[in-house]
């Protein structure tokens, strides 16, 4: 089994609203599940969406894509894994990987995202938010 | 079988993302049709919500309840009955039966509100609306 | 601010998909906040629902009420205060409270239930899980 | 402006409960508008998915993408055009437009599925289900 790409960043346990009558999650809500992956990596780099918020900075989604491989199913307990994958002048890309009870690659996605004002607009991506995610992506050794 | 109490404000096809492991609509999503059944009603009464909305009010929810009778399932045509219950100075309550594709009640609601700005603070009913509500509720004969 | 009645069972930090164009949690969502509650509730009692639905019984919804009283915002951590209402013969009551960041009670609500088979037709509570719930109501002292 | 791909399948109304704080559609809740798309789309083709259902046979999902260009906003009309990309053996890509009040194009995408069982298992695309599928990609003239 391929190891995780990225480090574990939020655990989700899945509820009875989450799943559809194939007693499997419903598709759309991996992409949820994404979003709690994302804000609790953010968090953990110190730079809780929160904060750009209350400045009227929000991460727009440009694109969303998942890949599912296998069902989770009610009351999983899963681990969501999230890296940056790439990041642009004003665009990024964040990767997600959500893995089952034994540790399996359940469904993997991305989302690309640009930083908009509270009216929608584009804005350049701060740079105290580029230089953090930058430092996510720089090589270990 | 008990005749509706409201006449049909809006119709709603159930979908596979409404419905959980026992295959029938997940307790949480009716609330998200009663939504669709009130602003299909107000839209119909000639006051869509959307011109408030565009002068800062909002419908705010202050209590809602569910009663659930038989269960929807995937697919079902859903008819929305909604109707007004009461009218105060600050508060109005709004009641729903859902009814299934052969007309039976399935579910039965209400959710009281009160009209709050932008910033949540409570607003008083604007004169028009509580004139538009009111002949609602006016007896038939 | 009156105390919590029933211990905290779990906790939920709200997301950008939870809330709606007020910024606050929509209110249909609250429902599944209840729903990770009792989950982690009976989880904790040493009881989780997997196990039952693995005998193919499932804890049907009959009622469901809440009454929001605060709203809860992006980016809320969560406390989910659950206890139990009542207990019939086939019917069990549900209580809830959720409460945010200062402890202050934003809902409060209740869902009505019955044990259901996989058809949904209603099935007697089982004795462990009646004699488990009723231990949960015992009075302290 | 491109004129859409496919016809129109479906029409759905935004409501508060789709929106997010950026008060736009949040970006997970078009999957489920594509469910209603593609749902729609079968029945119109007399192909209804409940048939295959009742059958035990689900059409589960593989992939899922959506590029978002404008964003849904609260109370928009949307029309959801749907039409079949790729027909394999075993695989199967429906693509969606969705257009907003001026036939403007929101946001495009596409899912891709298998047939599976009950069980989640992989089976054969019934033959019926791709002769009718088949049709729909022959070329016009």
């Amino acid at each position: 089994m391929a190891e995780p790409a990225w480090p574990e960043a939020a655990r989700y346990r899945v509820i009875f609203g989450d799943c559809d009558p194939m007693r499997i999650m419903y598709y759309a809500n991996y992409f949820r599940v994404f979003e709690i992956g994302r804000a609790e990596w953010f968090r953990r780099l110190g730079h809780p969406f929160k904060v750009y918020i209350d400045q009227g900075l929000y991460l727009g989604v440009i694109e969303a894509r998942c890949r599912y491989r296998r069902p989770a199913r009610y009351d999983d307990d899963l681990a969501i894994h999230v890296g940056m994958v790439t990041l642009g002048r004003a665009r990024l890309e964040i990767g997600y990987e959500i893995r089952g009870p034994s540790a399996d690659l359940l469904v993997s996605g991305s989302t690309a995202h640009a930083i908009m004002d509270d009216a929608g607009r584009p804005r350049r991506i701060p740079e105290d938010f580029r230089a953090m995610v930058r430092a996510t992506m720089a090589p270990a050794g």
